[in-house]
């Protein structure tokens, strides 16, 4: 069943579980805070140590309320939750919200206090939020049942929904958009998730009529499957969704055999995973409220061109180099507009970046019409307006008929105004009476309009048809060489280069005369995963240099005492060396590695995760976004199998994903040949799991 | 003879030419700075319309004058500098600032009046500020010349010297700083630099005794050679330097023959050089005010290891993140300490970062004996306190405890708090007044500590000493074949693979014979230069092969009717590809660059760029900071010739810094042999200048 918003974000009816009147603790603070903001629901302290706290009665415990109410806020402390949640539980409270610290956070037997809590809750139907939270504010419905005084006092409410898990960044990121006038429908603080999480509670704020911009601080994602949902049914829904990760690294959490788990860190494969869920991730607090801001405010752009006016000639060329920094583009408005601006501007030279000169300062008149035909140009997709930090005077005299031209350009449009204390206060005053979207400097206002963009460009990727899982069977081995794992991926669909096992040094001779040309020769020794390492992978051209080197390798085997399973020789294949692999990622599950391959692999990281079974043309646009792409795409006029490369991945990404057994694949390198000649993996290592 | 600051920005006396009682434009609003910020020095206006303007007596021209003025400001229209600036030169007026636009910036036409300007301006020994400036401000002496309004009111004296090329930036720049009441020695906008640059001024403000940090806003350099000395005399004398570079793209500027033309992008090179120059290169306008503002406040760190500490665990997530991004290390504590703080904080687990959880809101003592143990930390080189969002509650019972730690520790500590307005006005005053280096958020707080440390780096890296130039001959040919190309670097000491120049197809198998092994056929052919993309480079295995590929070649030499100069054969070297390159930069001459070689190359971008000549240990750090680098320096077990290869470049900033007539060096690839095997060009391209 979906989450009841209603009696968490908005509720009728609120017990304050500990409720103090001392306000320098926290316990004091729920109360006052309900109080001060307006809240017109009925509220109940609840501590049998006092008989009343301000104009409220006070009870004794939550078993007697006189009503089943909506919402409890548990602030006693830890040793004394659980008797106060089964209180609770008992008197049919319909959502919990446990402030209290001192679980999970802490180690394993908290966290074990803390399954307990959700046992008791869901045996009775009950819904938790928390523990180790501030809860929850709303600003649209005037319920502020944070314990803390560290939030603003006057709110502007607003469509964007607010979900963290830390709560002092919860508090932090509403007080900071509050300031800014930024509008908040709610902020949820979801502290441990030991009951509600976060993919619940997006899906819960998809479905609110009045949420209409997402934007979440995660530390760790625990549902990462509801989430994925979740993710999709808002892009379904157009409710753009921005995400600020941060904390924790995977560091030795994974058996690493191959490149692709050195390569797969935690924060790469999360930020590919929340490309492909189309979420704007973001990297700072100030951008993740910006872009809610800016996604809240306008309209989608339809492409990535930017137009910037500005009466400073330093502020043109700062936003250019903002702009191309986002990777945004600022090409030259049409000749008509050219034209049209130099009959009006006879002191500037146009362009974009636009220049006015300091020439509309005086002249409002001129600014508007500079401003109507700039922002009318059909070469541009989004606008900027720099304006320099200006005192009242300017302001007053051109801030409004800016604002005016904003509002009426019909693309998104922005104001950019460098503020500063004791002197734009009336310019600041201005833009937020004036309900234009706005930033306070131009880092900020294209770092937004970028993130709309980006925005724009998830929103238009059609949900891919992802194929299904291909099961292999289990060895029966333990582990699996070279040659084996070779031979099971290509049952499953996985081109390998042609190869033969052979078992003595006497049947690799023979093997490679029947090459005669290039050819490889490798000893597969039992335990060995790196043979590149200790040399045992000879690349030769002749078969004279296959004989010295096949003799070498027996020596090389009795001196080292390896348990040799035999010698694989191979025709050496030409083409581009790509990284093919695959890992099980401790949020996401099974995900696909595609890179560039080669001694370079790893120190350039240029490399792109997929989930599995990933879908064809998400590997293709995968592989487009690899650095290595121009050299697949025909640089010095040689063009590569692509095709080849993607049937492949797929392959390897269904195989990994119906075969749990596998715990990771690394195909180092899948050999990619001109275009028709197809790609094949000439190395493999494939990971088995321990047995149960 | 050294500029004198005196003048310019703390004149005795100033005139204002062109001067009006309308404050509407900006003739009227360089008076009324003076006057509302308490200029102590005497005031002249000067414009034939008026008698008097406010309480001053109005002057027809500089030449009635009562005397030889310090400064003068030139307001009035382009069309009337000329004769205004003869006046100030006959009355022996010191210092000229010219505001007005309409020179330089508009193209060559304005450039020609400009440099009559200089020459005027020359003759009689006067020196010249702009124009298309906004002059100086100095709030150390009160003189605020600007003419504009939008410069704050009150001001904060301080030890930052603000140097800006865009008049509009200049104000944004000092107006933030100010705001968050960061001190400022002086700001002077130096426009369209028509005489005084921002080499000589940056080495006055060097030698400036009030001055210790220097931030400059730099849209094109125009004298590089001063600017580089001025730089190493403001490293010698312990000033750092912050800059921020906008705008320009020297694309197509050059001729491109190789790949080193291609990648040297204006940015890239100059970021390179700053690095050398040990100027902290900064993005954006907030990032420049905060480092110069850490850089006057704190001492310098010993490393990069940075401990944090809050009450938010959220927040010690977030910095965590934040400085990894910045390159920062937060090891942990050592167990002394460790052991110290468990004893403190019952409801935490101490670390690096330290979440004191919020235990300390209520007890301040044990806040402040805890950051007393943590800061004290052996392990740490750096702290920030990072308080979450406090209204002024938690504010007034805290934040002095957190300013006094910060100023006990003895090591550059900081203080980041998130602020909001409408509820951290009083922790913002509290903290302005408390004389610590504080930020409004920890991504200011941590990008600003990371660039002490960068600066603290490059201030510790010792002078280089440059070897000597190296002259080779200009050849005769308007062109140099690859052959002729090598053999001409091989003069001057740049290391070149053996290879023989076979006239034609016969005594190209005869050289191929003696080779006996893998090698490498290429047809030499006049004007191609790119022989790789024409398939006119073989890359073979036995003498058979070369037999026909040689064949293949006379082919298409006939076929596309190529003007053959012979056949180079050559042995096959192996190594790790390095491209090594030099181009002659528009702003700061012949750069050499070093960088990872290979058909990725151009796609990964990684290279540095160095100044020719280059020392050995530039070269050396520079090979250190490419990603290529662990494969050079024994990845997968191999150490390659290091040493070799900066023989190599060396050698090749020698020769390219002494031969005028280059106008670029390509070698791509050079073969980087393992140890002890040296390094060796296998191709070339020398560009040779037109002839006069």
């Amino acid at each position: 069943m979906a989450l009841d918003l209603k009696p968490l974000i908005n509720p009728d009816s609120v017990a304050i579980i500990g409720a103090s009147p001392n306000q320098a603790g926290h316990a004091g603070r729920c109360l006052a805070n309900l109080e001060r903001t307006g809240f017109s629901g009925r509220i109940y302290p609840v501590n049998p140590k006092y008989d009343r706290i301000g104009d409220h009665p006070c009870h004794p415990s939550a078993r007697d309320l006189p009503e089943q109410v909506d919402a409890a806020y548990l602030l006693v402390p830890a040793r004394a939750v659980e008797s106060a949640l089964e209180d609770c539980l008992d008197r049919g409270v319909r959502t919990v919200t446990i402030c209290s610290a001192g679980y999970a956070e802490l180690g394993e037997e908290g966290a074990e206090r803390q399954r307990r809590l959700v046992e008791r809750a869901r045996e009775r139907g009950v819904r938790l939020l928390g523990p180790n939270c501030i809860g929850v504010l709303n600003p649209v419905d005037s319920y502020v049942g944070c314990p803390t005084f560290n939030i603003t006092y006057s709110h502007t409410p607003g469509s964007i929904a607010l979900l963290s898990q830390s709560g002092g960044m919860a508090a932090a990121l509403f007080n900071r958009a509050q300031g800014r006038s930024i509008g908040i429908r709610a902020m949820v603080s979801l502290g441990n998730e030991a009951d509600i999480r976060m993919g619940e509670l997006l899906d819960a704020f998809v479905a609110d009529p009045r949420t209409e911009v997402i934007a979440l601080y995660v530390e760790q994602l625990r549902d990462a499957e509801h989430f994925a949902a979740a993710a999709e049914r808002a892009r379904a829904a157009g409710k753009p969704i921005v995400l600020l990760k941060v904390g924790g690294s995977e560091a030795g959490r994974r058996t690493v055999l191959g490149h692709t788990g050195a390569m797969a860190g935690e924060q790469a494969v999360f930020s590919d995973m929340m490309r492909h869920l189309g979420v704007v991730e973001v990297a700072t607090v100030d951008e993740l409220l910006n872009t809610a801001y800016a996604l809240s405010r306008l309209p989608l752009p339809t492409g990535p061109r930017l137009g910037a006016l500005s009466p400073s000639g330093g502020e043109c060329g700062y936003v250019a180099d903002r702009a191309s920094a986002h990777g945004l583009r600022m090409p030259l408005p049409t000749p008509d507009t050219l034209d049209a601006l130099t009959e009006k501007l006879k002191l500037a030279l146009p362009g974009n970046p636009l220049d006015t000169t300091g020439q509309v300062i005086g002249d409002g008149a001129l600014l508007s019409e500079v401003m109507r035909i700039f922002t009318g140009d059909p070469n541009l997709d989004m606008v900027v307006m720099g304006i320099p930090t200006w005192g009242p005077y300017d302001s007053e005299a051109l801030l409004p008929r800016i604002v005016e031209a904003v509002k009426a350009c019909g693309k998104p449009a922005v104001i950019s105004a460098w503020t500063a204390r004791d002197l734009t206060e009336r310019a600041e005053e201005l833009l937020r009476e004036s309900g234009v979207c706005w930033f306070t400097g131009s880092d900020d206002a294209v770092a937004a309009l970028a993130n709309l963009w980006r925005h724009a460009e998830l929103a238009r990727v059609p949900a891919a048809e992802r194929p299904d899982p291909v099961a292999l069977p289990r060895p029966a081995a333990d582990a699996l060489n070279e040659h084996a794992a070779k031979r099971l991926l290509a049952e499953g669909g996985v081109p390998v280069a042609a190869e033969t096992l052979a078992a003595d040094a006497d049947a690799a001779l023979r093997a490679a005369r029947e090459i005669d040309g290039p050819l490889v020769v490798k000893l597969v020794a039992a335990g060995i995963t790196h043979k590149s390492e200790l040399g045992l992978v000879r690349l030769l051209d002749t078969v004279e240099e296959a004989e010295v080197a096949i003799a070498e390798l027996v020596r090389t085997a009795e001196e080292e005492n390896l348990d040799v399973e035999g010698y694989l020789v191979a025709e050496r294949l030409s083409g581009t060396e790509i990284i093919l692999g695959a890992v099980r990622d401790g949020t996401f599950g099974p995900v696909l590695m595609v890179g560039a391959g080669g001694i370079l692999a790893e120190h350039f990281a240029d490399r792109v995760f997929l989930p599995c079974p990933a879908a064809p043309e998400q590997v293709r646009a995968a592989v487009e976004r690899l650095a290595v792409h121009p050299v697949l795409a025909g640089a010095r006029g040689r063009h590569h199998d692509v095709d080849a490369l993607v049937d492949a991945a797929v392959a390897l990404s269904r195989v990994f994903a119906g075969s749990p057994w596998m715990t990771e694949v690394d195909l180092n390198p899948v050999i990619v040949g001109l275009r028709g000649r197809g790609a094949a993996a000439v190395d493999a290592v494939v990971g088995v799991a321990p047995r149960a």
